[in-house]
């Protein structure tokens, strides 16, 4: 069994990654901290909880995390770095949630969330928590930075393509879509279902967070410069994320459906389909990725869906805790997508 | 293993059933069968199934069906009766989630349902499947009536007081909200997000076809006369019921939460919150009944939630499964609600 | 013209009465106030403005207010109270649509409320406005209460019945159902899409502040002692009340069409509908409450439905202007629902 | 008074003009047709039209409908064809707002809608009704084109870059969200709520209906050949239509606001927004079209919204009309949008 230890466990990503634990065979979960909801049970802040959870929220203790083989840090960013060099010194192994590992270079952190880096000296060590690209280092990582949401289902679709060569990868366009849940559990007026419902925007349109972590991986994939052009938007839903990716073929013949297949033959959590577009809710609960590939005249169209909480935060998680634990790795994730 | 097959597995309430038997460990689902459908690939039409389900929808068949050891229907109200003699007696056992056998009287079906019934030489044998108050009947039952959506929920938020006397059974009143996915996969213009999204009303209020069930239900229990009004309403959203239910208690002292507590106690899918109201989405995908106790004055108000496709259809019919084979009565339902 | 300020409009009851106020061809909107966003121009807030109104917020200032003929409090409880003694004193009407004086028993509000009335030597002065009873009064108030959203529905429902006699007034029953918008634009967890969104659930089911008010209406009518069960619930929309009412007949052959549409012959924005329910989207953005009758066996059952936005807070706001200053009572409402 | 007659009014298009005519004061809708639903009153049909037109509606009649001024057609593709050049020769303009007389050429009207044209000596004659380019062709035309709800918002979107050669013609990249009721008021289990609720996803994904007319649009105002990959998306809302569209700048330094603002000064329901990014909330029920424009590095990127079935449809063809008619171009269309 893995013991096991939740810092922050009072959002969306902490209620999933409760979710999948609960079920998981080989995990327990022993620790969860709030420092808000300390002495409260779980089960009183998520009742759906009840009956399958019989712990409470303790404060934040490092002795007492210290006591796990595995913490995840489901933390708001800025919060992981401070606590994990101390985690790691005693032996443990740590999963970060947010975004405070994801990018290599301290400078581009900085630049992007507003605060110097914490860290860096752990930057290198770090491996980015992706399985379909990163698999052996993440079976002995000791810590490893779990990808953001969109970056999964951009970098996922736009993979095949810059791996191989197939596209000119100066003009790339992601235009990508988002439930409200990937926004967090914040009070805050702009998600309130009187202003979110029954509406449709883009927002952080000059440049979003995610920008340089895609950017990151994408450059590492094709060897090249990239110029990607991505702009999010606002679904009135709760979980899902589409992305609708767009480039240049170099050939106009190429064969892109046996492009896909080829690259994600054996993978466990990305579907390729024949034909058709993959809608959100095929995947809404599920851990999976599901592309579908099309194109006008030379452009590629990519259509990428993966539920933001499960393998856009929770569910790679514990895909990344079952290779670092040895586990098979899709333990505990085989519940399949809640449809309709 | 038990080998199952479905007839009309291309409804809401045949994908469920779809989702929790891929999931179950004891059954295996060997025909499944759609005269619209025959030929085409089951994960043709649910995408989610990809990779999970290898198999194709089937003419119905008797000869086919007859190699199962049990049959769900998930058909239209009137089709389950002209085959379930038939196959009872090759000896497969069955489960109807229509309302074919729910009611007792041959009359009050013809009455609501606007048709001769088919087979009313099974009415008496037919086990009503509520395992709450049918647990060892259905155990040996060969037919069993899968209750209605509705009547779960109100039948098991009313069953406390009814059974004990605690409230006058001669004026109830059951206001109960269903998701849209209650009415089906049915091509209707009504039932279109256009026309029910962002809105919300009461139909069928002079009288909806489940109050016949839930009568035949409460009068057993009361062992005396009742008298319910039920209005059904339309909620804006896919899966869920909620049903206020009123009542007035005889002893305006009674323990209203200890009564509901130590009626379900050990009951595995019945939750009495000991405070706070229970909302639909804490038991979304889960067979669990969730309910609250309240009062104002002499009246209590009882708050029953459940996921109408699940313990109001396919989850109540796999735990009727698992009673009929023996199995531990949770097997496959242990699936926590996806939340939020 | 009426020369109007608001204070209080940055929430979704401001809102609505810009909206209204912008198309109302008798009045004109001099100052808005609002204390966090003074100096900000209200088209930044609310970009559906842009074009239609050229005004900023000021901060609240009873010289400035003092200037209009007409002042509206769109504030939280107990704001109004402070400043609307000196208001009445230099000669301004003032329509609250807040609680402040809604009950006429100061003891109720602050049992309710929690805190003690600012202001009880005007609550007899104080005209409760809900124009199908007091619209005599209205005319010539110099301060008016505007009703509650779900007092409006529930005491339109009920109306004839308590007036007529038609029935016992011991055991009513409103069971009432809510879009989100109904509970303002706070931030608030328990508000967001991610929270509501694909949910229903009861709330404040020992008691909401609106059931003394309701109260109040009902005892008045009936002239005699009612006994109400009142419940709320949060429907995942965005605008409309459904309010379904159950009452116990004296007379079973009660013609209750008849009833209810003699009653609101004349009545411009009551419509009782002949046959079919009313949806709420039937009155989206309008003006209107729509109620249709049935009974079940000796139960009457009511639905009434409102835009709580509208005839539940502004709208029925500018129909008291309207009567207060001799203007059509329908000036500035004629817009229609939208719909779909 | 302009005596006005409606083709087809069962659909979301007509629901829309018939909310719209009812409140213009310089029409009068004297007939509606509908088939289906000919001798049922409209308000049967629509319960929120109750009180508001007194009128049923009646068999398709040529005779009939040349008692009107002016004829909009909100059929189905392909029937306006079959009516329009008997109409026209009795005297009535007509606006049509399905696709029958949008496209030029008669060849790709047959490629796209799968028929051949029935009308192609019309074709050259109809005016398309997009007045922000074509007004005074609009003004003295018999037989108007009313544009699709998607070519409207991305040729507004596009129209002052491509005019104005700022950007390179041959990479334009249109990622379009609607709403479902661009679908139409059809009986379609693909559009059911329990099926496009809470999802999200692209569709005609390799090419639909609207490119044709789109690039006939771009084609026209670039003077130049023009590449466009068009992708629509489905929203899980009622109304509204998002387009975020991309392209590459000619010269970097381009002052786009200044274009925009430049290009739209004067242009009643044309919006360009200074900052911030439009919702389709801010223009729900309304005419108009918002716009912001925003870049990355050389790449432009447009949001424009509308509400599908206003500005993109029924709301465009009363504009349509007011011009054709000498009445103010905004006549019945001042009011604002419903938000929340």
């Amino acid at each position: 069994m893995i013991r096991v230890g939740i810092v922050g466990g009072t959002g969306y990503t902490g209620a999933e990654l409760l979710r999948l634990l609960v079920q998981h065979p080989q995990a327990r979960l022993a620790v969860i901290t709030s420092r808000a909801e300390a002495g409260q049970p779980v089960a009183e802040l998520f009742p759906h909880l009840r009956g399958h959870l019989d712990l409470s929220f303790s404060e934040p203790d490092i002795e007492l995390l210290a006591t796990c083989d595995l913490v995840f840090f489901a933390t708001p960013n800025g919060t992981a770095m401070r606590m994990v060099p101390e985690l790691l010194a005693q032996g443990v192994r740590v999963i970060d949630l947010a975004a405070d590992f994801r990018l290599k270079d301290p400078a581009e952190w900085e630049r992007w969330y507003g605060m110097p880096h914490g860290c860096p000296e752990l930057l290198a060590e770090a491996v980015y928590g992706l399985p379909e690209v990163n698999r052996a280092a993440i079976r002995t990582a000791r810590l490893v930075a779990n990808p953001g949401c969109y970056p999964t289902a951009i970098t996922l679709g736009f993979l095949p393509l810059v791996e191989s060569g197939a596209i000119d990868p100066t003009w790339l366009i992601a235009d990508a879509k988002s439930g409200t849940s990937g926004a967090g559990r914040k009070a805050e007026i702009g998600l309130l279902m009187a202003e979110v419902g029954e509406s449709f925007k883009a927002y952080a349109v000059s440049g979003h967070r995610h920008l340089p972590e895609i950017l990151q991986n994408l450059r590492l994939f094709a060897g090249a410069e990239v110029d990607l052009t991505f702009v999010p938007h606002l679904v009135p839903m709760i979980r899902g994320i589409e992305a609708t990716l767009y480039a240049r073929l170099i050939n106009e013949g190429q064969d892109l459906l046996g492009l896909y297949q080829d690259r994600y033959a054996g993978e466990p959590f990305v579907d390729v389909m024949p034909r058709g577009t993959p809608d959100t809710r095929s995947v809404r609960g599920s851990n999976h990725c599901r592309i579908a590939v099309a194109r006008q005249g030379r452009t590629v169209i990519v259509q990428a869906v993966i539920d933001n909480l499960v393998k856009g935060a929770a569910g790679q998680a514990i895909q990344n805790m079952n290779l670092m634990f040895g586990c098979n790795e899709g333990l505990g994730l085989n519940t399949l997508a809640l449809l309709p």
